[in-house]
């Protein structure tokens, strides 16, 4: 079968199958990052591949791939709920691209980084036809702080940082070449997002979070990674969704399905969490600490598949992915 | 400027201007890997990318790419004396590829990350119109195990493991299709390399090994690097210098230039240090222990530069660095 048609998820599968867990191995593949048993904590790793054709739509500058670069590679860490130690970047570039390309995206990658409370450590230059920036970052966590697809329980609630939607609004209208007058803040989402690594932190020493994922899928997606792993049910209601303020005014503006940014529009960079119903009202109120809003969206059943309400209805949420855009 | 008349080390030099060292950053860019402190000891970090068209010569298997992947990226932490904890990957292929070449990709990933001790623990996969695989490996080195390529003095000796020249006497056989009759195992050196990982904790371990950098750019450029980040200059003997056993027959055979292989050819992966000389004969017993030769090549020396002596004649030894061969 050809790689066209066989999809992430089957290939992950093989991955995890063929790959041997090492014994200080807690978390492999399969999972946000990777988790390393040193001494009484975790090592968490964990790498994101960005190319120009997938990743960047048209027009983006190198300031905004070393942005989303170190973004996309830190959600991962925070996602799992760990500190970060460093990020370390093997880039590779056409050769007929200028040094000053190399001194703009490294200036990026380099403010982004401490931007987030960490740094660019090391790295790798090569050559290659289309712009390919491969990250790793690693990072630390405590025995007991250790964010999992996999720990979801009956009765949990289901929570959101933000607001969704914005990022892949932004890609519609760079792909589409739309006018962005009213609407720079979906295209910055898109070009310019921010690692919810802090956010990260509070839920893993919250003590009540019991399962964690970054929204880079698209909610849709996310959702059903979350019940798969955890091996439970969702259900969601969609009028508790948090929507990004200029996203439904632009669905409309435009006639596409809102749908389609909230629900299964990906890389908005939100942390997607369950949390015991006991617990949401302090992690509710350390995360605002940050100035950051949460929502609760649902709840954990037992069971599987991913349920939303709306309008009443409840009804089956497609496990759609996003697709970038090659 | 454009990237192709920069070369890679100016850039290294931008990114290492470029980017701020954070406070636990005991090493940063510019050597073979990073080193962040954590509590008592070292994480070590480093990131390798290989792309087709630049490191895999037409004809390599997709075991092979995995082979070499996991190769280049335990032997930089061999070259800073780390234990490996484990390696991630980032693999980017064409969508017209088979399922069975991810298999085939991950399955020798697998082996050849256990038989060098450690483990593959996580991955992404993407879409890409060359076969691009990333590599991030890390690992822990104690406080004073750190082996940089900075540390070689005034009088120390430079020695290197194994032999030298057979990885680029078999890119060459492949390159040109000359036949491998009776220089298989040069075609093995360059499609199924060996990290001195082991060996590079020995070295880290000894106390009297003062810099270290792995062979892969060729001998000369290698020792250029440690000459240069060591504030020394290099003597080496151009008779002591260890030829794998066919490349001189090899050469000859084909009217090459030997030179070209032992000194200037890269991908041998062998270690490349310097070591107090009364702690030679310890560190050479050491390493004959993992059935590894070591063999003193030259000297360290005030000044700067590095000079080759042969038939009796001193001369500098150009930094002419390994061109892979896109």
């Amino acid at each position: 079968m050809k790689l066209s048609r066989a999809g992430e998820r089957s290939l992950v599968e093989i991955a995890r199958r063929i790959c041997r867990r090492g014994p200080r191995v807690r978390v492999g593949i399969g999972d946000d990052a990777a988790a390393i048993d040193i001494d009484d904590r975790y090592l968490i790793a964990t790498t994101d591949m960005l190319a120009a054709g997938t990743h960047f739509p048209p027009g983006t500058t190198p300031e905004q791939m070393g942005c989303k670069a170190v973004v996309a590679n830190l959600s991962d860490l925070a996602a799992m709920g760990a500190e970060p130690l460093g990020l370390i970047f093997s880039v590779a570039l056409p050769r007929r691209f200028e040094v000053s390309f190399v001194e703009r995206l490294v200036k990026s990658m380099d403010a982004t980084a401490r931007k987030h409370g960490t740094y660019v450590v090391g790295g790798d230059l090569d050559e290659s036809e289309e712009v390919t920036i491969s990250g790793a970052a690693f990072g630390l966590a405590g025995r007991r702080e250790l964010l999992r697809r996999s720990g979801a329980r009956d009765g949990d609630l289901v929570a959101v940082t933000g607001k969704l939607g914005a990022a892949s609004a932004g890609l519609k209208i760079l792909l589409k070449k739309l006018p962005a007058t009213g609407y720079r803040k979906l295209v910055q989402a898109q070009l310019e997002p921010t690692a919810r690594v802090r956010e990260g932190r509070v839920l893993a020493r919250s003590g009540s979070v019991t399962a964690a994922i970054d929204v880079t899928d698209g909610l849709a997606s996310n959702l059903w990674q979350l019940a798969r792993e955890s091996k439970v049910g969702v259900v969601i209601e969609r009028e508790r969704v948090p929507e990004h303020p200029l996203v439904g005014r632009f669905a409309v503006h435009h006639k596409f399905n809102l749908d389609d940014f909230v629900l299964f529009g990906g890389e908005d960079f939100e942390l997607l969490f369950t949390v015991r119903s006991g617990g949401w009202l302090n992690v509710r109120r350390s995360l605002k600490r940050l100035g950051t809003a949460a929502t609760v969206i649902g709840r954990v059943e037992r069971g599987h598949g991913v349920y939303i309400r709306s309008a009443g209805r409840l009804r089956p949420l497609p496990d759609r992915g996003y697709e970038h855009f090659r």
